[in-house]
C-alpha cells in the first residue's frame, strides 16, 4: 500500500528516534512557508509541510527547497546527508521538522535546519511532466490543467488572481456598492442571440419535449439587466462572476466561460459618473495587486513578459484620456496604418483599431464615448443628437488587450425605451424591464469589465487561457 | 415624453427659483441616506436621492421618507406644503435638496428640511404592486422578482447577503486561504448523475451531432474536485460560487441554482482539522453579520421570524458537539419519535432525523462524523474499520435547516482510490484525479456549505427562494 512508502528519516539513528519524535510532537510549531521565510519563528522548533521544488545533495549536507503555495519563495532546508533518501524528489510532498535559523547566504534570510524529514507523498520524476530547473512555457503547462498549479508561474498567477479579486471587492465595498449575486441561468435570450448556451437536464429521465424551467433557459452573457433591477432600490450595485459565450473561436482572446465585474450606478448625470468608477477601480485594483503581490508580479514582468512593467507604470501615471467615437474615427482616418476593417463613421471599432487608438494616445488606457446609436443594444441611452445619431456608451481600451470595459447610460425614459423595444418586437418579452421605468425610474448607467483581460493587461500575458484556472473554449473542456 | 413629467417645486415661488437652483448647485453636498441618518453633514446644505417610502401631507408641512438602499432606515424629509405635488407618491424617485437638521422627534436623530423636491421618476400607486404601509408577505413578494428589492424586507435581505459574502471571504483571507474560481462548465459527469444540467449552444447554427466542447459538458454540482487539484500546490484553498442541481423539486429547501462555499485543506491529520474550519467560519461570519447588519437582521428577527434571535444566540454560545453516525443512530433508535424513514445502521440520515438530532443536542449546530462507507462517494477516505465499515466524512446539522455543510477527508492513498474507481468503472475518466495521488499526494480534506441554507439558518427564513436574488427551480426561471 501507498502509505507503506512513507518514510521517516531522522538525524539521530536507532534509539534516538522515539526521543526526537516525542520532542517534535511536543514543541514543533506548525508554520507556513510564507511565515517562515518572513522570519517568524526564528530560533524556534518548527514543522513545515509542502512540496519539494529542488533537491541538492552535497557531501555532508542536503539542501532542499520546499514550497506550500503561501508564497513564491520556497524555504531552504539544510539537513545532514543521512536524511537524504530516494523518495526525496522534485514534486514529492514532505513534512520537515527542525530549527529555523538565520541563513549564512544572502539569497535567503532564513533556512530550516532539519531534524526530521518525512516524505508524505512520493513523486516519480520520470512520469511527472515538469522537470526540475526547467522553465516550461505557459503553452506547455496548458496541457496539464490538473498539475500546472504546481509550477512557479501558474501558482504566482493564481495568487495574483485571488488578490486581484479581493482588491476589486474591496474597491466596491469601500465605495458603498452592494454586491449582488446575479443569476447564471436566465430566460433572457435576445442580446447575444446565436452565441448562447442553452441549459437542460441531461440523462434519460429528462422529457425532451418539455423545458425543465417551462421556458428555454440559457447561461448568462451579462448580469446587467439583473443589476438594473437592483438599481431601482440601491444607488450602487455590482456583481463579479462567471459569464458565457458560445463563440466558436480558438483565439487567444476568447473563452466560453469568463469572469466579469459589472457595476450599475443610479442617479447618474453623465458618462463621467461611469468613467470615474471605471478608472478608479482600475487604479485601485492595480495598485493593490502591485503592492501585495510584488514577487509574483515580478516573476511575470521579469521572466514571462519582460518590459511589461514599464507599460503598467505608465498606465498609472496619467489620467486616462477621453475621446469620442467621432474623434476616434478621425484619428483612424488620418492614420497611415493599413487596417483590415473599414474606418467609416458607423462601423464598429475592431481590435486593430482599438490597439491603434491606445498607441496613438501614448500607450495608456483611453475611453471612447458616444458610439453610433445603431451599433448599441436597446438599453443604451439615446443622445438624441444629429446629424450623427449617437448613444451614451463608453468603452475603455487598454494596451495589448483592446477593449477592457464596455458601458453605457441606460435608457431610463419609458416612452423612448418602449418605442425601441416595440421596433425590435421585444415589448412583451421585456415588459418586466419596462416596469423598472414605470415605477420610480432614475437615470442610471453601468459597465462591465472582463476580468481575464484585466489580468492580461496587468501581467502582459498574451493568451487568455493562461490567466484562468480551468479554461473552457470550443472543443476544450478539460476536467 | 416621460421627461416632461419631471417636476421641480421650490419653496420660493416665481423669481426666486433661479436663485435657489443656483444656490443648490453651488453648495449642496451629495449625501447617501445612511450617511445623512448617521448625522454626517448636520447643518449643511445637502442633496439626497432615493425612492419615496412614505408621504404624509399635513396642513402646513409635508413629511416624506426617502430611502436609497444604503440602509434600512429612511431619511425623514420635512417640507412646506407648497412643495407637495401629485407625483410625490409611494415608490417615486426623488432628489431633495435642503438643510440637514437635528430632528425634534425621538424616532429619528436627523431630518432634512427641504428647499427643493424634484420628482425624477413617477410611480403610479394604482399599478405599483406594493402598497404604502402594507407589510406584504415574502410569498407575495416572490411574484415580483424585478420589484421586490424595493421593499424593506427584501432590501434588508440583500444587504445581509452582501455582508455575509464579505464576511466569508474575509474569514478565508484572514486564515491564509487562496480563493480559486472553480469552473461552472465541467466535463465531470458522474457524481450527481441524473441531476445534471447539460450545456450546448442554442440556435440554428449549432450542429446537433457534435458537442461544442467535443465532449458532453455539464453545470458543476461542486467545485471540490477542482479544488483538490489546487490542494496539490496550496495548503489552503476555497471557492465561493454558484452550483447546480436539476432536481425536479418544488420544495422550500431546493433550488436549481444555489451558492456554495467550499474549502479544501492539505496536510490534515483528522476530521478535527475540518470541523475546526467549519465551526470557526460559521461563528466568524455570523458574528460579523450580527454586528454589521443590526437593523436588517432585527427586521427579520422581529417581524418575519419572531423568536429566532434566541436560537441564533444559543448557537453561538456553546462549542458545537460532535457525535458519530453510529451514536446518531443510537439516539434515533432510542427516541420515541415516529420517523417516516428507517433508522437502521447503514441508512442515510433524512431531514427529519437531522432535525431531531439537532433538537436532541440542545437546538445548536451538531457535527455527525464517520458515516457508513457505502453511503459516501468514491473520494471519501476509508476509515478501514470493522465490523462497521465507515468513511471519514462529516456533516454539520443546524436548527431549522438540517444539513448545512458536508465534508470528508479525501482518499489520498493511490492504491485504495484506484481500486475504488476500478470497481465503479471510472478509472479512465478519473485518471487525472489519480494523477493527483501519483505526484506528491498529501492527506487532505474539505467541505461545502450551502450559502442559502446558511442565510436561512441565521435569519430563520423558511423558504430558500426568499434568500436569493433570482431563484431558479423546476418550472420557474423568471427574468
Amino acid at each position: 500500500m501507498f502509505q507503506a512508502a512513507v518514510k521517516t528519516f531522522s538525524a539521530s539513528s536507532g534509539g534516538g528516534l522515539t526521543c526526537i519524535r516525542h520532542y517534535c510532537k511536543k514543541t514543533a510549531r506548525k508554520l507556513r512557508v510564507s511565515e517562515a521565510v518572513s522570519g517568524a519563528g526564528l530560533g524556534a522548533n518548527v514543522k513545515v509541510q509542502g512540496w519539494v521544488r529542488s533537491v541538492r545533495p552535497q557531501k555532508a549536507n542536503l539542501f532542499l527547497h520546499v514550497n506550500d503555495g503561501s508564497s513564491l519563495q520556497s524555504l531552504q532546508i539544510v539537513a545532514s546527508s543521512e536524511l537524504n533518501n530516494p523518495s526525496l524528489t522534485f514534486g514529492s510532498a514532505v513534512e520537515v521538522t527542525g530549527t529555523l535559523k538565520k541563513s549564512p547566504h544572502h539569497k535567503q534570510p532564513v533556512e530550516l535546519e532539519a531534524e526530521q524529514i518525512r516524505v508524505v507523498g512520493e513523486c516519480n520524476p520520470v512520469d511527472f511532466p515538469f522537470k526540475i530547473k526547467e522553465r516550461h512555457s505557459l503553452e506547455y503547462l496548458r496541457q496539464f490543467p490538473h498539475l500546472r498549479c504546481r509550477t512557479n508561474a501558474f501558482s504566482s498567477l493564481l495568487r495574483i488572481r485571488s488578490e486581484a479579486t479581493t482588491a476589486i471587492h474591496s474597491y466596491f465595498k469601500d465605495n458603498g456598492f452592494l454586491q449582488i449575486h446575479t443569476p447564471i441561468i436566465t430566460s433572457n435570450d435576445c442580446e447575444g442571440a446565436g452565441e448562447l448556451f442553452q441549459v437542460e437536464p441531461s440523462g434519460p429521465d429528462h422529457d425532451e419535449d418539455e423545458n425543465f424551467f417551462s421556458v428555454p433557459a440559457f447561461l448568462t452573457v451579462s448580469g446587467q439587466l439583473h443589476l438594473e433591477v437592483m438599481s431601482g432600490a440601491f444607488s450602487k450595485v455590482y456583481t463579479f462572476g462567471p459569464t458565457f459565450r458560445a463563440e466558436n473561436s480558438q483565439s487567444r482572446r476568447h473563452l466560453a466561460e469568463f469572469y466579469m465585474v459589472e457595476a450599475e450606478v443610479s442617479f447618474t448625470q453623465s458618462l463621467e459618473d461611469l468613467t470615474k468608477v471605471m478608472e478608479d477601480m482600475f487604479r485601485s485594483a492595480t495598485e493593490h495587486v502591485l503592492a501585495h503581490c510584488v514577487e509574483d508580479v515580478d516573476l511575470f514582468h521579469k521572466h514571462v513578459t519582460p518590459g511589461h512593467r514599464e507599460i503598467v507604470d505608465a498606465m498609472l501615471k496619467r489620467k486616462f484620456p477621453v475621446i469620442t467615437y467621432s474623434e476616434a474615427i478621425d484619428i483612424l482616418k488620418r492614420s497611415s496604418e493599413k487596417f483590415s476593417f473599414p474606418t467609416d463613421w458607423g462601423c464598429d471599432l475592431q481590435t486593430e483599431h482599438e490597439k491603434y487608438l491606445v498607441k496613438h494616445c501614448g500607450n495608456i488606457p483611453v475611453f471612447v464615448t458616444d458610439y453610433p446609436f445603431n451599433l448599441k443594444p436597446f438599453y443604451a441611452r439615446d443622445n438624441q443628437d444629429h446629424p450623427e445619431h449617437t448613444a451614451a456608451a463608453v468603452d475603455l481600451l487598454v494596451p495589448g488587450v483592446g477593449e477592457l470595459c464596455g458601458g453605457s447610460l441606460r435608457e431610463e425614459r419609458l416612452d423612448l425605451l418602449r418605442v425601441r423595444l416595440e421596433e425590435a418586437g421585444l415589448e412583451e418579452t421585456y415588459s418586466w424591464y419596462l416596469d423598472l421605468r414605470r415605477f420610480g425610474s432614475v437615470p442610471h448607467g453601468g459597465f462591465g469589465l472582463g476580468f481575464e483581460r484585466y489580468l492580461q493587461c496587468v501581467l502582459g500575458v498574451d493568451n487568455i487561457k493562461d490567466v484562468i484556472p480551468f479554461p473552457r473554449s470550443s472543443h476544450s473542456c478539460l476536467l
